[in-house]
């Protein structure tokens, strides 16, 4: 991109995004990101690519809620700061979805913002393109039996991205609350598979006849875990993408400890994943280390595993750089002039006319 | 403002900022954001005012720059993120202000973005203002002999904000760059006050004849002081804004031994600020203790006083807050539908239409 003082801020708001989806096809998007995700783990430098530890503001007034920020730089070219609320009231009480995201773009030459998407979709859609790379990876060959353990908008993206890497037989779902297990079946409509929702107290008859299982929940601090232990095929793997805060869990200790546990970003997970609950030797390769040697991991096929998906803030700087170009490829978004700069750089005043 | 899905985000451009700024006039923009943050000192409670310490990457490709993220919450209302890119190069090779800044403000409650503000103008602004509020309760009754050591963008609100609180006599400016020097004097012209070149080795004389000096250069790491200890008024208040970064040093180590230095922000002072440089028992009191307890201060007018101004995130969301309401109040500035969510908050896929 060209350097100078006038250039725009691109804005991409939900709807940019949406029809963005649409045109290619949210099948062809998904296939995309997991490609470009699967392509940055196996290129990943930890010299190159830096993504701290997410920090926060956690509150109880005026809502239960969590506001983060998760930065992420390739060096040399680009940083990207993703904020994103965790507010679980929202979606009964303000008809809103619990996690509602932003990411802004800049540009590390200057400091400038390059661009501003609403990552709603965005978090939905990168969640289940780094579950389905770790599946595609680490679960059995299909058809798959799945289950799903908490029905909100993540458990949409969960099954839809596992459904592009393994085919999907059939599918159990459960969710504490009834009107957001019986919806499920509508919203995953278009993947055209058998599901069937059974009630909470059925999480070990759902544990004792899945292949692959997404825990995808809203579990509170200290509330967890999600299931009950039981019975499950040796080689079980599960995406567990609910415990993403100190003191969240939704896998039974003693599954955990059973399990190998594969991180996403390792030192995120032992503070906010389940890796919190285990003794460090319980904790396997990473999402990157699975890319980079998949083959060496294949014994864990017949294995119970965890994908431990906290969220890393590299899947969102690689989401939004796909939809940045694919808005630019579509002619889709629009521009704002947010930091046009005076001809003087040493004079704040200088576009103030009295 | 009302809770309800189709909220849109309020968009300030710089040249909306500009605007408003024109206006209402400089002036009285200044005044105003020195009243605000004083009021937001005097009632600072850090229960419920949360500003963690700023965090960022630090690089040396494509460019040598820092780019940081500096969050703030008032608990139970409201929480903002700036995110401020410091590129020292930026003015001489690319046109561009060394310190660019963009504010994010976001509702606690749902995590919506409320408003996304050029900060770039707002920053010298705020970090104007912090001096005046410093300067007032600190600096020996006026009319001043005010010193300028760094003449850029910031220099320029410093003077500007200093003259709000205190008559300014006379200015003595210096800088390392002559051009820059060379080029204050038209940029402060509004101000109408005799002003004073000095060449760099003129640095111990500027600091025996000024009341008050600011110090607001681009000093990098390891490379500060940026004048040399000398004789000084024994009631000289300093205005330290350039360090704002572990190992970045303005002042000669004897001169902070001496005085009483008053950090913005301790915990983050200690490790950006002078602050890091002295033993803790030379530490005083902080800028919202200094508000609250005005007049006990008092006798500080009297000595060598440092203001510590490493930049803190509550003067961003203050000089963010009263620019939010200002264009409310203008008609300025323009809106965009950013987070459009669907009717179902459970189907992140409801907004797509093939």
């Amino acid at each position: 991109m060209k350097k100078d003082v006038s250039r725009t801020t691109a804005v991409l708001t939900a709807e940019d995004i949406a029809t963005i989806v649409g045109l290619r096809g949210v099948e062809h998007i998904l296939d995309e990101l997991i490609d470009r995700l699967r392509d940055a783990l196996l290129t990943f430098d930890p010299d190159r690519v830096h993504s701290p530890a997410r920090a926060g503001f956690q509150y109880e007034e005026p809502e239960v809620g969590l506001l983060e920020w998760m930065p992420a730089m390739e060096l040399g070219r680009v940083a990207a700061v993703k904020t994103v609320g965790y507010h679980p009231r929202n979606p009964t009480r303000k008809g809103l979805p619990s996690v509602m995201a932003t990411t802004s773009v800049y540009d590390t030459a200057t400091g400038q913002l390059l661009a501003l998407l609403d990552a709603t979709l965005l978090t939905a859609l990168r969640t289940g393109a780094a579950s389905a790379v770790a599946t595609d990876i680490l679960a059995v060959d299909g058809p798959l039996s799945v289950g799903v353990i908490g029905c909100g908008a993540q458990a949409v993206t969960q099954l839809h991205a596992i459904s592009r890497v393994r085919p999907v037989e059939r599918v159990t779902v459960l969710d504490t609350d009834p009107v957001v297990a019986a919806s499920y079946n509508r919203r995953v409509a278009f993947l055209d598979r058998p599901t069937t929702v059974v009630n909470p107290e059925g999480d070990t008859r759902l544990l004792a006849d899945v292949d692959v299982l997404c825990t995808c929940t809203s579990v509170d601090v200290g509330k967890g875990p999600v299931l009950r232990d039981g019975e499950h095929r040796p080689w079980l793997h599960v995406n567990a993408i609910g415990a993403d805060f100190p003191g969240k869990q939704e896998l039974p200790l003693p599954m955990l400890e059973r399990a190998v546990l594969c991180p996403d970003l390792p030192s995120q997970c032992r503070v906010e994943g389940e890796s919190q609950w285990v003794q460090p030797d319980r904790i396997g390769p990473d999402l990157a280390t699975l890319v980079k040697h998949r083959s060496s991991y294949e014994p864990y096929r017949s294995v119970l595993t965890v994908f431990d998906s906290t969220g890393w803030a590299l899947e969102d700087l690689v989401v939004a750089e796909l939809f940045i170009e694919l808005a630019s490829r579509e002619g889709i978004g629009s521009t704002v002039t947010l930091q046009r700069t005076a001809t003087d750089p040493f004079d704040p005043y200088a576009l103030i006319t009295p």
